[in-house]
């Protein structure tokens, strides 16, 4: 069969994958924006905090009134009042004053620091001793230090998280620039394909790559829109992929695995609008008979029809696709969730191809042991059982026992 | 203000929220399973496969009629019929004989194995010439080899990942039986917090808290439901808390900064039916001040003001807490997202105390460095420069730059 395929290396096919970028931008609101692409670079629209602030609970004081206090000759201070939370305070700090402030509050004027309550002690009326000195803007944060009016906060590409939500809140930024979610037309096909809630004859199997693969898009971000069950005729199919690409971003077609299926979605693929071919066959295993093409700036994507080979297929080539696809820059694009862990035994692998590798993660004192799952290639319960991928690079001829691996996590413990 | 607390380890904390639970269950259909928490074993309702199938394309053959071929002898079979995919094969295989069969094809009445077609070559007529000999079974996945009927296929607690939804719909489950999502309360509190959509006067600040923990709970599965902005009035704020209770699992309110906020919070707290306190603070630096309590099985929790420590509060505490009420099993729980790296340079800290110190995360060659940020501590854009936290474990007075140290990450790398 190699003989039908020009192999491409996984290298080339990351570069290809580059030529794809996102489809829109589209506002959100920030409650609904985690998780989501920035489209255009945050710049604060105002200094951040816009007032002096106590960062401890103590007093508002003019630092060179402690200058040199200490516990055996403590700065005495007259208490004048108390900042409200909330509130622009009433009180003002003149020399030998101190002002009550909650974290938090507002700097009256004519102080320059703040106090810690625990460096002070009330005395008699309305005096405290102070017995350790401040430096001018000790305690305290200006308008500004988080960020100045104009300046960037958060950048083109960034893929926001929590703390982002909250920062953009701080600024007051309600809607939020972010990238269109790609969506992906998924269809499956093969004439032994029947849908879950049917009993299968004998020969028939359940669609199992509608979940996996719609599974897969939601937890990169995507939108899976499911086009259909495609029996391995190439009008039906071809109607269902053109159907794919006037609704989604990009089309995945899982074929049936018969040979008679990958040929159907290759010519497909050929009678699509501005197709071009950019990969046919990787030099992978499994996922060897991908096909990744284009119809205008549209990827179209032919995944091996077994799951276990697609889910592969899908964790290391359209994982960065979907980034692409989502405007996600790049370093956090390629970063995929993985730990360190010690081969429980030695791998052979043939060179000339990467190889792609289940395994079992079990915990030994501290150490991660990655241990390989075997089974014959047709199954799926390998696929539940699988904590992770060891990939064996192409020019090698395997890994050994004992040597410290990396693990693509592609189960529950990501 | 030591003095009023007594302080709880982090190990002491870990086992308090091991008393909650998940409150309920719902099925849920397969597509929309994704990263629920299964709330019963999955047991296998049939064989899988439930025929013996080809896993791969070439010939279904009586093995012993391929016993001592080779290439300079190979065994002549006569090619009698080709499996349709999808049916019940009508061709049968006598001795002497082969089936054209592709990958996932049922294999025929007859044959115990299939000959690859590239360990074939076509001759004349139908017949076809062998030149390697298979064992009985050999290329074959018999009925059950994936799962036998009644065999367990995930386990009660397992969260739910693209290849689950696939083996579940291998075997026809449609609905799946899961844990409700935690639903959480968010409350935000303190009289100088106005909402996102306000322009602040001096002394005012907006809600961060509300977007910041409202993300960080659908970053874990749960559900935030936004209770409102409460002023430091312990009648409103005990009328919101009960409104929480009413609606969801559990209660969150982060504390306006000032002493009076966490005062009342307590008080609203007690006030509660059934109100346990059962952490009053927790000897962890930024988060001392935190409350955890339940009404009645529920957890009520009172978390510092500053969105800074409140999230180091949420990453190391409530994502347990959201754990345990989401039924995720404790193995994957307790797991979160983390990387080795380097630390570029000594931290200190004090002992008695856990520190949480949040870190910027370099690539330098094979190597990551973790770069501490430093920074005032009511600053809210360290947050957004930081990509992870360090832990600087209770009984040390710090880490050594150079020293390999565990990053959980809390940004966009995770």
């Amino acid at each position: 069969m190699d003989s039908f395929f020009n192999l491409k290396t996984p290298e080339e096919v990351y570069k290809i994958i580059e030529q794809f970028g996102p489809s829109g931008e589209e506002p959100v609101s920030l409650g609904a924006a985690l998780g989501r692409i920035l489209s255009h670079d945050i710049i604060s629209p105002e200094d951040l905090p816009h007032f002096a602030r106590s960062v401890v609970d103590g007093y508002a004081v003019r630092a060179r009134d402690t200058f040199g206090a200490s516990e055996s000759l403590p700065a005495f201070l007259d208490v004048v009042g108390e900042v409200q939370m909330g509130q622009y305070p009433a009180a003002m700090v003149s020399e030998g004053q101190a002002v009550r402030i909650s974290t938090g509050g507002m700097l009256p004027e004519g102080a320059d620091g703040a106090v810690m309550l625990e460096h002070s002690m009330s005395m008699e009326g309305n005096t405290i001793a102070v017995s350790r000195p401040i430096s001018p803007l000790e305690n305290v944060i200006q308008p500004g230090d988080d960020f100045s009016k104009g300046s960037t906060v958060l950048k083109k590409g960034h893929c926001l998280q929590p703390q982002d939500l909250g920062v953009l809140a701080g600024l007051g930024e309600s809607q939020i620039p972010v990238y269109k979610r790609p969506r992906v037309a998924i269809i499956s096909t093969g004439d032994e394909i029947v849908s879950v809630d049917k009993q299968p004859l004998p020969g028939q199997v359940r669609d199992i790559n509608r979940y996996t693969l719609g599974a897969f898009c939601r937890r990169n971000g995507a939108v899976p829109l499911h086009i259909g069950l495609c029996p391995d005729s190439f009008e039906t199919l071809k109607t269902s992929a053109e159907e794919g690409l006037s609704r989604a971003d990009t089309v995945w077609i899982s074929g049936g695995s018969s040979v008679g299926t990958r040929d159907i979605t290759l010519r497909v693929f050929e009678a699509l609008s501005d197709f071009e071919l950019l990969v046919h066959g990787i030099s992978i295993s499994p996922g060897k008979p991908t096909i990744i093409g284009r119809s205008g700036s549209q990827p179209v994507i032919g995944l091996p029809g077994h799951v276990a080979s697609a889910l592969v297929v899908a964790e290391v080539f359209l994982t960065p696709l979907l980034s692409r696809l989502s405007g996600r820059d790049l370093i956090s694009g390629v970063q995929q969730p993985s730990v360190d862990a010690i081969l429980a035994r030695n791998i052979e692998s043939a060179s000339g191809r990467e190889d792609y590798i289940r395994v079992r993660l079990i915990r030994e004192a501290d150490e991660l042991i990655a241990e390989p799952i075997f089974g014959k290639s047709g199954l799926i319960s390998t696929l539940v059982e699988a904590d992770g991928l060891v990939r064996v690079a192409m020019n090698t001829e395997g890994l050994y026992k004992g040597h410290r691996v990396k693990v693509l996590l592609t189960g529950a413990l990501r």
